[in-house]
């Protein structure tokens, strides 16, 4: 017999930015697999006696082999198990999330997907600032700031990250954001256009600082440090 | 005396989406002041005897002065009470808080932003789909199908819109999407590019369907319905 997966989405860290409905398949999880990032307190929620195994990778270290991971998910659900899949954030935006989906879709197993907030919404939130403007910031996107191989992405689309009139935040991108910024004046993006350092938003090591895209750049070519961030840019309210 | 007052983001309508902290704040508000998206079984957590003030927009009907929104907080707050502000999906995105949070300022009242679900998540999610995908969509873009006078906004950017490396979700665009498919196929998206349509996102009404730009753009030119809906399109997980 084989029972329903659920990918369930942490948020942020702060275990009181779960909602109602990740903390009910928290309780019920016969079995929880998750990343480093989505630990902690959060796991607080878990019945005693269901396995808690970590998967999970972690900023700048080696991620785990993404197809161990899915064949834990298949042979779990297989056994008539409760899996829950918890990562962080929410588990649809840079989660690798098809990867496993696709896993179970082969194996005919079922899946929901329980959404989360993305740390990206946490922290423009943290910062006491909304992410479009009325009239200044209409689009919003998301980007990484790094591929499989720890580079800046290839092909990035700079007129669209070069757009004075879009809020974009980065993923993961403390370690790449020099070149990117190089690349985002390059195509004509202003220096001094406003930039926000979000490192492990909604913890208790939360640190928001406020830069321009200029003074952020060459602060990160001194240090990075090793907290996980998010480098918010574009026409920010203050 | 002055109080805090408590942006609160609903998600996207279905009461287990609330985060715990969300949970918290209806209950231990004075006054709630929501939209009407953001209404219903929302508002069983505000505990009896707390003031209750619709002040909401709903999709194609007129927004009440928005000055009137912010009067109204300000007032609240110089009372002591403890006024929750509740908004539909994140507040951050297209939810207008930034003139409230202005309006807030100049009174000096001080304020917090409890993030939420957007329901451009939630939408996804309910689909049963990721917005990223590793290597076709490193991309994701919010916008709004409207401005102020209920038009496709001026001036968007086709080059972040119609590339096919990124997933977009239009926000509040039924209405507009017809005369935007023509402007993205235009610039060169194909029309039969995998798009969306959510409409009433995690509540019992709940619509998803599946289809091309060109298909959706045909059905919305025949008929809208009055469900608030977004419009997913790009290289979407199937």
């Amino acid at each position: 017999m084989t029972r329903l997966v659920s990918f369930v989405s942490s948020g942020p860290g702060d275990p009181e930015l779960l909602t109602l409905k990740a903390v009910d398949r928290l309780k019920r999880a016969d079995a929880v697999l998750f990343d480093d990032l989505s630990s902690g307190p959060i796991l607080s929620y878990v019945r005693s006696g269901a396995d808690l195994v970590a998967v999970g990778k972690r900023a700048g270290r080696p991620s785990p082999k993404q197809d161990h991971v899915s064949r834990l998910l298949v042979d779990y659900a297989l056994q008539d198990q409760h899996v829950v899949r918890l990562k962080s954030g929410d588990s649809g935006i840079f989660g690798r999330l098809e990867e496993e989906i696709t896993a179970l879709r082969e194996a005919g197993i079922p899946y929901e997907i329980i959404p989360g907030i993305p740390s990206a919404i946490a922290a423009a939130a943290a910062a006491g600032i909304p992410l479009t403007r009325r009239l200044t910031a209409r689009r919003v996107q998301f980007i990484t700031g790094h591929d499989v191989t720890g580079q800046l992405p290839e092909n990035m689309n700079l007129a669209a990250l070069a757009d004075p009139a879009a809020s974009t935040v980065v993923f993961m991108g403390k370690r790449t954001f020099p070149k990117l910024a190089a690349m985002l004046c390059d195509a004509g993006l202003p220096e001094d256009t406003p930039a926000l350092l979000a490192e492990a938003v909604s913890t208790p090591e939360q640190n928001i600082e406020r830069h321009t895209i200029r003074s952020l750049s060459d602060q990160l070519e001194r240090e990075i440090g090793d907290q996980p961030a998010l480098i918010l840019y574009g026409p920010l309210a203050t």
